[in-house]
C-alpha cells in the first residue's frame, strides 16, 4: 500500500508534517505546564492527549510551508490554535454540560465545572503570550479577531437555541464563530508568517473558512442522518434545540402543522418517543438532508477553488484532498 | 470643602482623569456591543454599569500621563485593563457560585453560568482587539503575561482551597494572581505606552503589584474583622475555606486542639455555630490579624516607596494617598 495516496489526508499531512509537529508538541506539552497549579496541566493532559486529529496546527504548518517559511514561528502560531481550540472546548462541555468527548468523559465530569473554565482561561492566556513571541502584530490582529467571533458565535448559539425563527444567516455566522473563525485564522496566520503575497494570504483565509464552513455542516447533517459507521450519534442536536442547517430548510417549507412540530420538539424542548424519526421523515420529504448536503459539497469546492491561488505543492494537494475528505461521510 | 484634600483619593483621581476616563467610558459602551449577539451588551452593562471604581483603568491613565504622554493609546489600555477585569469576574462568579457583586444580583444569577462563562471570554478577545490596536508588541506581552498570571492565581486558589497546609508563598501567589497581576500590568502599561524610562517602568510595575497585594490582603483581614461600617461582609472566606494570610498565620502557632479546629472548619467545611467567633478569638490572641495588618501596611509603605522613583506630579501625590487609603479601614 502507498501512504501517498491510500492513507486519508490528514495522516497524509501528519506524516508531511511530521518534524514540525513533533515540535508543536513538544511546545504544548512545555506551555501547558504549570509549575505552581498541577491541576492545569492535568485537566489539559486528559484532553491533549485523548488523540485529538490536531487538524488545527496541520492547517497552520502547512499552509506556512506551502508559502516556503523556514522561520521557526509556524510552531509557535500551530501551538496557539491548537490552545485556543483546546481552551473551547472546555468551555464548550462546560456550556453544553457535556459528559463525553472523544470517547472519554469530559474534564468537567473528571473534575469540575470551575476546572474547566479556569484551565480554559489559562489556556488561552498562555496561547495569547505564544502569539506575541511571534512578534507579528498582523498575526496578533487576525488571532484576536478570531477570538473575537468564536465567543461572539458561541452567545448566539446560546441564544438562538430553540428560536425556530433562526435564520441561514445567523446559523452560517454561528458556523463560523464555532468551527470556521480558527481554520480561517489557522491557515491565513500560516500564510502571514511565511510573508506570502496578499493574494496567497486571502486564498488560504478563503480555503480555511469554506473548509471550517463544510466541516460543520456536515456535522449538523450527520446528527439527522449518521449510522453507526459514520462514528456520530444522532439526534442531539435535535434534542438540545440547536437550529441547524437542515431543520432552518424544513421549517422553510413546514406547513402548519409541521411548524408546530418542531415549535414543540425544538422551540419548546417537548421530545416525546418517535419524534427524531418523524423530524427524519419531514427532513427528508422536504428534500433539507438533500440540499445541506449540497451545501456542504459547495462549500468544500470554494475551499479547493480558493487553493488555486497557492504555489503548485505537495502540501496543497493534501489539502484539496482534505476538502473532499471532510464531505467524504456524506457523498 | 476643598476636593482636593478632602476628597477620597480615588474621587481624586478620577477628577484629574475626567476626559480620559469619559473616552474609556465611551470606548468601553462601543466594544462591549455585540450587533448579532444582544446577550452580550446585556450581561456586560449589567457589571460595567454597576458602579465599581473603576481603579485598574485609573492607574493605567495616571501611570501614562505621568510620564508625559499624550497620544491616544492609553484609552485603549484602560479599556483593555476594565475588560480583563470584568471577564475575570464573570468567571469567578460562576467558579464561587455567587449571588451577588456590588450589591446587585451577580450575572451567572440573572442569566445563567454559560452566560457569564461566554460573554467572560468574549470580553476577554475585546481586550485582546483593544490591545493589538496600540501596536505594542511589548504592552502585548505585559497584558498576556498578566492574563496567564490571573488564570494561574485562580487555579491554585481552587486547589489551595481547604488545604491547611497552605504556605504564605502559595497564599501570596494566589493573590498575585487575583488582584496585583492585573494592578501590575496596569501601571507598567501605562508606563511603556508613554516610552518612560525603565527605571520608571519597573518603579510603576512595582508601585502596581504592592498597592494590589496590599488591597487583597486587607480586604482578606476584613473578612475576620470587618464591622457594618466597613461595608465588608464578615467570614465569607471562613465558611469558603479560604486559606487567607490571618488562619495560614494562627496555623503556624497553633497547639493541636486549634489545628483540629481550624481542619474541621476550612479543611473539612464543617462549621457549626458559633465557630467564628472563636476562629476570631484565636486569630486575635496568636496575634494574627495584628501581624497581618501590619504586613498590609508594609506593602501599602512598598508601593509608595517606588513611586519616589516618579516625576513629582499631582497624579502622583493621588497615587501615593490612594496607597494610604487602601489601607485606611485598617489602620
Amino acid at each position: 500500500m502507498d501512504l501517498a495516496t491510500t492513507a486519508k489526508p490528514h495522516d497524509r499531512l501528519a506524516e508531511a508534517l511530521k518534524g514540525d509537529m513533533e515540535a508543536v508538541n513538544a511546545m504544548i506539552r512545555a506551555r501547558m505546564a504549570s509549575e505552581h497549579a498541577p491541576r492545569i496541566p492535568e485537566v489539559t493532559a486528559h484532553l491533549v492527549e485523548a488523540g485529538g486529529k490536531r487538524l488545527r496546527p496541520m492547517l497552520t504548518l502547512a499552509a506556512a510551508r506551502m508559502c516556503g517559511y523556514d522561520g521557526p514561528y509556524h510552531v509557535h502560531l500551530a501551538a496557539t490554535v491548537e490552545f485556543i481550540h483546546t481552551a473551547t472546548l472546555l468551555h464548550d462541555d462546560v456550556v453544553d454540560d457535556s459528559k463525553q468527548r472523544r470517547g472519554r468523559p469530559t474534564a468537567n465530569l473528571l473534575w469540575d465545572n470551575t476546572s474547566s473554565v479556569l484551565v480554559g482561561d489559562y489556556l488561552f492566556a498562555r496561547s495569547f503570550q505564544l502569539m506575541v513571541e511571534t512578534g507579528s502584530l498582523r498575526v496578533l490582529d487576525i488571532l484576536a479577531n478570531a477570538s473575537a467571533t468564536i465567543a461572539e458565535g458561541e452567545v448566539l448559539q446560546l441564544t438562538a437555541a430553540r428560536n425556530i425563527a433562526t435564520t441561514e444567516d445567523t446559523y452560517l455566522r454561528v458556523v463560523r464563530g464555532k468551527t470556521a473563525a480558527l481554520f480561517a485564522a489557522a491557515t491565513e496566520a500560516g500564510g502571514v508568517i511565511a510573508g506570502a503575497s496578499e493574494a496567497r494570504v486571502t486564498a488560504l483565509r478563503a480555503y480555511g473558512d469554506a473548509l471550517g464552513i463544510s466541516f460543520q455542516i456536515v456535522d449538523d447533517l450527520l446528527d439527522y442522518r449518521g449510522t453507526s459507521a459514520t462514528g456520530k450519534s444522532v439526534g442531539d442536536d435535535f434534542r438540545e434545540g440547536k437550529l441547524t442547517l437542515p431543520v432552518i430548510r424544513a421549517l422553510a417549507k413546514a406547513d402548519t402543522e409541521e411548524r408546530e412540530f418542531w415549535a414543540r420538539c425544538i422551540g419548546r424542548g417537548r421530545v416525546e418517543a418517535g419524534d427524531l424519526d418523524r423530524a427524519q421523515d419531514i427532513l427528508d420529504r422536504h428534500g433539507a438532508l438533500e440540499s445541506t448536503r449540497r451545501t456542504a459539497l459547495d462549500w468544500a469546492e470554494r475551499a479547493k477553488h480558493a487553493l488555486r491561488a497557492l504555489p503548485d505543492h505537495e502540501l496543497r494537494e493534501m489539502l484539496e484532498d482534505l476538502a473532499d475528505y471532510v464531505v467524504e461521510r456524506i457523498s
